[in-house]
């Protein structure tokens, strides 16, 4: 590389803080230049950002807290600096030892082109590059952990068990409905589109699923695709299906809350009115949050990718190019134009 | 006993299904006689009443649910029928090898003067008769398992843990809360009234306590009390209180559900809005139902038993006298007219 070459940097950054649903409008794509190496003093790295993950999680670091976003997964993000969320990256340049130059790593980056990351802990090696560079930003990245961990340490699945999955074709939720099969339970998916649908009845190997945009009663849509009631509910939407789920569970039964999309764009949340059904079913109902999970990461990615070899996990993902493209894909996220794991394609290998 | 001898036996019936809050009026008391001796047949206990225990969770038994309570912890109580219990009571006659005449007993009886129990399973021995017998209603019957269990092994306490607990100082609550004292907890109470109040900081031992009732915002009541948030929920009256305790809960926090006093006679639940909580914070909310729980009862019972003769834990009783006062003490419940733990004494041994 050479010592003074620069290159265009364009970032995603937020014009102004969200209340309600997103607009492409309430970020911005502005241009400036990098230096291609990492200057002097601390050690870091220098990547160059490949594929960028778009998760429905940013959302809540688009607002502004109160406490800046203490009691949140994450601080607020802030206006006029880039967005942060988790990619797959090429490292230009590094002063660090556990990296060098030509690595090709995912974590924690920015929504631009080129990131200076001063933090190794938040970068990953890319052990797995036979399989499709781009399933680091899902199925073998945060998504997938989010999946797995959430499925297999709250869920506890036992062969034969009825387990329901919302947001089923998402990120989460397709390989969510994908390690519960590998489980030998028996698997009901809900998606916003008969497209979807199809999807994970003949692409995922879900045994049933339904459009619940054309359920009227959600709680009945459920009690007739899995008459004995839910074991494992994995919740990526909260809201009414969640509600209808609760009244389905069986004796102890796990509720494993991955996300809360149908929440994030409201002003006044739905008013849960079913949670008094933990006490005569002995339910456990368990926030997700991948942060207390991530030494379980080089089990998962092993194991996932195993999976991904022998077939029995396959992955839908949705990319769009450029990253003039991301703050479109990221509000796709909240009326479910994405089929699949979204994703922003910058460069490739 | 007198092979032909019969008594008088009152028995409090269910005279129709209940809709929202129970009245008086939903009740009977009927008197007929009943042989004082175990017919010929099947083996059975013929079992006297000593004290009625009066449970929030009854309320559930006297609606009228679709499916006849089959989604309930038991079914539907019907009319026309005693109503059913824990209790204490004394073997008066049996034919069954497990138990004898005399013999001295807790467990699911009817809300009668004198039950016939058939199966042996639905009764245990009391085994420390130096301490006071009425204890076998709560402490050291399904009351005290049920904050016991809850706590230990929903809660997982830690030293230093800070714990919340509402209806701190009925049946449940008051137990929990000096469980939490002997963990080494820091334990905060609500309660409906000044007097329950004083009894949670003068008689219990809790660190804090307060008057929900005194409260326009629940959360800010918390966060004064917490300012670092809440380890352990121990919920028992879920609606508000149970909204405004998720948002000051801490990463990793639990809330054991034990009851939600404050929804069984609302025919519209209240709406919970911040569910939404356990995703950032990790959090875990668990129903705790004591179905899962006997095989500890006699591990609880020693342990119990043991702090009662050491002083740890004290014991308010709400006593009143004659099963005609048990259907308006059941009733009391859902004002919060007892202080402690509610029960009936029939006859005393």
């Amino acid at each position: 590389m050479a010592g003074d070459a620069v290159a265009t940097n364009k970032r995603v950054v937020l014009k102004r803080h969200v209340t309600g649903f997103p607009t492409e409008e309430d970020m911005e794509v502005v241009v400036d230049t990098v230096p291609l190496r990492v200057p002097a003093g601390s050690p870091a790295m220098l990547v160059q950002n490949l594929y960028l993950s778009c998760d429905p999680w940013m959302r809540g670091r688009m607002s502004k807290h109160d406490d800046g976003g203490a009691a949140e997964t994450a601080p607020d993000f802030v206006v006029g600096e880039t967005l942060v969320n988790f990619g797959v990256g090429k490292v230009i340049d590094s002063t660090h030892p556990a990296f060098k130059a030509s690595d090709l790593v995912w974590g924690m980056s920015g929504w631009e082109e080129y990131t200076l990351v001063s933090q190794p802990e938040s970068l990953f090696k890319v052990n797995h590059t036979d399989l499709p560079l781009s399933y680091y930003t899902g199925v073998l990245g945060l998504t997938g952990l989010t999946a797995y961990a959430s499925f297999m340490e709250l869920g506890r699945p036992k062969r034969g068990d009825f387990v329901f999955v919302s947001a089923a074709s998402g990120a989460v939720g397709q390989i969510a409905g994908q390690l519960a099969k590998i489980a030998g339970c028996y698997v009901v998916g809900s998606a916003g589109s008969d497209e979807k649908v199809d999807l994970l009845k003949t692409k995922f190997g879900f045994d049933d699923a339904f459009n619940y945009k054309s359920e009227a009663d959600l709680a009945a849509a459920l009690k007739r695709r899995l008459p004995d009631g839910i074991d494992i509910y994995v919740d990526n939407v909260g809201g009414a299906t969640l509600d209808a789920a609760l009244l389905n569970m069986r004796w102890g039964g796990r509720v494993v809350v991955c996300g809360m999309i149908s929440q994030y764009n409201l002003n006044e949340p739905y008013g849960l009115r079913n949670m008094y059904c933990i006490i005569p079913k002995a339910l456990r109902v368990e926030g997700f949050n991948a942060t207390g999970y991530f030494h379980m990461y080089s089990r998962f990615e092993e194991e996932m990718a195993r999976y991904i070899r022998e077939g029995k996990v396959v992955v839908v993902q949705d990319v769009v190019e450029g990253i003039e493209s991301a703050p479109a894909a990221l509000i796709g996220l909240f009326s479910g134009k994405n089929v699949g794991k979204q994703l922003v394609a910058l460069a490739r290998e």
